[in-house]
C-alpha cells in the first residue's frame, strides 16, 4: 500500500485532536494526529504498547516521561511501553503528527 | 526519547544500504535505511512482521507485492506481514528512508 503526501490526509476537528488511519496491520498501526492551535493529547501511557511520533507539519510540545521538547518537522519522539507521554500544539500553525503504535490499539 | 532532524543521523555505506537505529523498543523498531544512487534493498518478506517506510530525502522506487511506485519525501509505503517488498534508489540524489518494523527484528 502506498500513500503519497501522507499529511494531505489530515482531518482536523474543532472539538479535539483529529485522527486519521494510514495503515492498519496485524502488528503495527499508523495514523495522523491533527491539532488546531491550543489542542493537545493529554498525558497518558500504554502498557504493552510502544509509540513513535514523527512531526510532519507545525510545531509540537511533546513530553515523554519527565522530559519536554519543542519539536518541528523531521523530529521524532519515542514513548516506550508504560511511559507517560503528551503532545500539545502551542500554535499559531496547525500541527500534524504521524503516530505509530505497536501492537495496534484494540478495535 | 527525542531525536531532532532525524535524517541527519543517516549513515551511507559505499558497499550496500546503510542502516542506523532510531528507536529500539520491545514492540517496535525504527531505523534509517540510506541508499547511494543505484543501491537497493532487494525483494524480501518478513513473516509475522509489518513494515512501514517513510521517505525522508531523495526518491525511491518501492515495490510492495506486485505494485511499484516512485516515492518522494512525505510519501509512505506499508508492507504487511508476509508481503514481498523492495526499495531502490534510481538517483541521482541520495535516498533516506525511515523503516519501522513491528515486532522488532531479533538481535
Amino acid at each position: 500500500m502506498f500513500l503519497k503526501n501522507v499529511a494531505r490526509g489530515a482531518r482536523f476537528n474543532p472539538a479535539r485532536m483529529g485522527k486519521t488511519t494510514i495503515a492498519q496491520g496485524e502488528f503495527l498501526f499508523a495514523g495522523l494526529n491533527s491539532f488546531e492551535p491550543g489542542q493537545e493529547h493529554a498525558s497518558h501511557a500504554h502498557e504493552g504498547q510502544d509509540k513513535l511520533y514523527i512531526i510532519l507539519e507545525g510545531e509540537g510540545l511533546v513530553a515523554i516521561g519527565s522530559q519536554e521538547e519543542r519539536l518541528t518537522p523531521g523530529d521524532v519522539a519515542f514513548a516506550p511501553s508504560g511511559v507517560l507521554h503528551s503532545i500539545r500544539n502551542p500554535g499559531p500553525q496547525r500541527l500534524i503528527v504521524m503516530a505509530i503504535l505497536a501492537p495496534p490499539p484494540r478495535q
